[in-house]
C-alpha cells in the first residue's frame, strides 16, 4: 500500500475538521465551469487581447522575470500612477498614484477594505440582488451581512435603502454601479442620498462597486470622491480591459483610505509579473476601449431584440442582461444550455443574465430564447 | 483649485478614518527598501532565474495573455498537479494535486487556513522569535495570537510548548522548519509530539512552515502528512526557486484541508500569468536546485567565517544566518549598513540575521562585519 492510498481511506471529510462551524456545510462560490460551445455566462469579454497587446506582455513580463529573484514593489508604484492616469483621463476627475490601490482582482480589495473597516463584531450591508461575493467577502473576514432592499425595478429605492442604514447602522456599505446581475446603474444623487445617512448613522465606509461602469450609458461617480474621505470607487480590469484572467482590481479613494488598507494587506500581495501585465494592458487602453464600444452596441441590442421576442428586459448599463420573466427559471437556464449556450441563474426568482459577446455569440443565444419563447407559447 | 487640492487639504489620516479599534497606531508590515550596494536583508536569493527559464516564461505567458479575456483556471489544475510531482520527486512521498493547494504567497495560503480553522473567538499559536508575518496574519483575521515558547538556544523545547498548547488550547499551532529568523530546524520528532499535544488539547491544525527547507541539512517534514488529517506543510516559491517575484506559495495536506479552504479562498484568486510563471518555473527546477546546493555551501562558509572573526551563529538550516550577540544589535545594524550592506534587524535583542547571497555579496558583508568587531574591540 503505497502512503497515498493509506491518507486516502481515512475517509476524512471537510465537516471531519476543526473548522470554523459558519462555514459547515457551506459550498465553495463559482459559476459551473461547463464544456460549451457559447459561454455567456461570467461577464467576460469575448475579445481576446490584440496581438500586439500580448507580444507587449511578453515583453514586459520578460524583463520582470529577469528580477524575478527580488520581491516585486510592495507599493506597486509605477502600476497605481498608471491607473490613475487612466481614470483622470476617462472621468476628468484627476487623481494620482496616493490616491489609487491595486490587488489581485476587486474581490482581494474588497476583502482588504473589510478587514480595515469591517470584521467582527462590525456589520456590512448590500441592496440584493447584487454582486454575491461582497456577502461571502463580509462572512469570509467575520464582519456581519445585512441584505438591504432593492425595488421591483431593480433599482435602489433611496428612503427605504437609508431607512436599512439608520436601522442598522453599518460600518460599510456597498453600491454597485452597473448593479450585477441586474445591469442596473445608480443615480449620483441615490449615492450622495445614502453617503449622507451612512455618515448620520455611524460614520461608515461607501463602497461604489464601479467593476462594469466602462460600459454604462452614465459617467463614472468618481468626482463624487471630493470631500468624501469616506467613500471608495472600486473597478477592476477584468471586463472592460478584457483581462479576466489577469486578476487586478484597483480603488480610488482619499490617500488616508489607502495608507489604512496597507495595515492588512498581505505584504508584497501583487506579484512582478502582474504588476507588469496590467502595465503593458494600460498602454493599449484606447484598442480595449474601442472593444468596450462594440460591447455596448451589442448589449443594446440583446435588450431590443430581447424584448422584440417577448421577454421582459432590466434596463442594463453593463456587458449583461438580465431578462425574464420564468415561472421556473432554472428549467429555462437548463433548457438554454441544453441548445449549446450557457448563460447564469443567479438565482434572482423570474430571472436569467446573459453576458453580451460576439455578434455570432448573441445570435446563438438569441436563436436559442427565441425557441425557447416558442416552446413555451405553443 | 483643483480637485485634488481640495481632497488633499482635508487633511484626513488613517486614526480619523472609522477603522477597527485594534488597528489604530499600527504600522504596515515590510522591512525597510533602502538602496544599497548589498542587499542582504530579505533572504531573497541572489541569482536571476536563468536565461532559457526567463524565454520560457515569456513564451507561456504570451499563450496565456491570448486566452487572458477568459478567467483562468480556478482551480489551478495543472500547477497543482506539477507542484505535487515536484514534492513527490524530492521527498519520495506520493503527493497528487488532490493534496496540494497554491496561493498568492505563502501568506495567502496562511490567511486562508486562518480564516478556515482559525477566525474571531479562535486562537493560534506560534513559538518565537519566528516568522512574524504568522501573527500578523492572525490579527488580519481576527484570529487570537499566543507568543509560545523558544529556548535560549532558539530551538523548540517540547515540554514547554506542549505546555503551552494544553494550557492555551490553540485551533492552529504554527511550527516553523527551518525557523525565520534563528534558522533553526525542528525534529520530526518535536512536530510529532506537538501534534500529539494538539490533538489532545482540541483538536487543532497544524501548520508547518517550511519556506526554507531545500536549505536544510534535514529532509522535509512531508512525509508526516500520513495519516495526520490536520497536518499541512506550507511551502513557497520565493526561496529555492528564486522567484520571490512571482509571489506563488503552496501547501501539501489531506485532500480534506485543501477542499475546506475553497469555502475561504477568493475565486480566481491565482491568475493565469501567475499559474503560466510558475509552471514554467517548474520546468527549471533541476538548475534551480543547483543554485540553491551554492547557497548552502555559501551559508556554511558564513557560518564558519562568523564564528572565526568572533561572533555566536545560530545553528543554521536556511539561506540565512542569525548571528551576535550585540550590546544594541539595532546599532550594529547602523554600523553595517554605514559600510554597505543592508542586513535585518528583526528584533531579536542582540541578534541580527543576514541572507546568504553571492560570494562577492558575502565577501562585501565579511568584511562589513569583521570591521565592526575590531571596532567594538578597540
Amino acid at each position: 500500500m503505497s502512503p497515498r492510498d493509506d491518507v486516502r481511506t481515512d475517509d476524512v471529510r471537510i465537516d471531519d475538521l476543526p473548522i470554523r462551524d459558519e462555514l459547515r456545510g457551506k459550498s465553495p462560490y463559482g459559476a459551473p465551469q461547463l464544456d460549451v460551445p457559447v459561454q455567456l455566462n461570467t461577464n467576460e469579454n469575448p475579445y481576446p487581447l490584440p496581438e500586439p497587446l500580448v507580444e507587449r506582455i511578453a515583453e514586459r513580463v520578460r524583463e520582470a522575470a529577469r528580477g524575478l529573484n527580488r520581491y516585486p514593489d510592495r507599493d506597486a508604484v509605477e502600476l497605481r500612477t498608471e491607473l490613475a492616469r487612466y481614470l483622470t483621463r476617462t472621468t476628468g476627475y484627476e487623481v494620482g498614484a496616493a490616491d489609487v490601490w491595486a490587488a489581485n482582482g476587486s474581490n482581494e480589495v474588497l476583502q482588504q477594505l473589510l478587514q480595515t473597516f469591517g470584521g467582527p463584531g462590525r456589520l456590512a450591508i448590500g441592496f440584493e440582488p447584487s454582486y454575491s461575493m461582497h456577502g461571502l467577502i463580509a462572512r469570509g473576514t467575520g464582519t456581519g451581512w445585512i441584505s438591504g432592499p432593492r425595488g421591483e425595478d431593480f433599482t435602489i429605492d433611496v428612503d427605504a435603502a437609508a431607512r436599512a442604514i439608520a436601522r442598522h447602522r453599518p460600518d460599510v456599505v456597498f453600491i454597485t454601479s452597473p448593479n450585477n446581475p441586474t445591469g442596473t446603474a445608480v443615480e449620483a444623487e441615490t449615492v450622495l442620498a445614502l453617503y449622507e445617512a451612512a455618515q448620520a448613522a455611524k460614520p461608515s465606509l461607501v463602497v461604489v462597486d464601479e467593476a462594469y461602469v466602462e460600459f454604462s450609458h452614465r459617467p463614472s461617480l468618481l468626482p463624487l470622491l471630493q470631500g468624501r474621505p469616506h467613500l471608495v470607487i472600486s473597478r477592476t480590469m477584468s471586463k472592460a480591459f478584457g483581462a479576466a484572467g489577469l486578476r487586478l482590481g484597483y480603488l480610488a479613494a482619499h490617500p488616508a483610505v489607502v495608507d489604512a488598507v496597507q495595515l492588512v494587506r498581505l505584504p508584497y500581495h501583487l506579484s512582478a509579473v502582474t504588476q507588469a501585465t496590467a502595465l503593458a494592458a494600460l498602454e493599449h487602453t484606447d484598442t480595449l476601449l474601442g472593444y468596450v464600444e462594440q460591447l455596448k452596441s451589442e448589449r443594446d441590442r440583446l435588450v431590443a431584440e430581447l424584448r422584440a421576442i417577448g421577454y421582459e428586459v432590466t434596463e442594463s448599463d453593463a456587458n449583461f442582461v438580465q431578462f425574464g420573466r420564468f415561472p421556473d427559471a432554472h428549467t429555462a437556464w437548463r433548457k438554454i444550455l441544453d441548445r449549446g449556450v450557457l448563460v447564469r441563474d443567479n438565482g434572482v426568482p423570474g430571472w436569467l443574465r446573459v453576458t453580451a459577446g460576439t455578434p455570432e455569440e448573441n445570435d446563438a443565444f438569441l436563436d436559442a430564447v427565441r425557441a425557447l419563447k416558442k416552446e413555451q407559447s405553443s
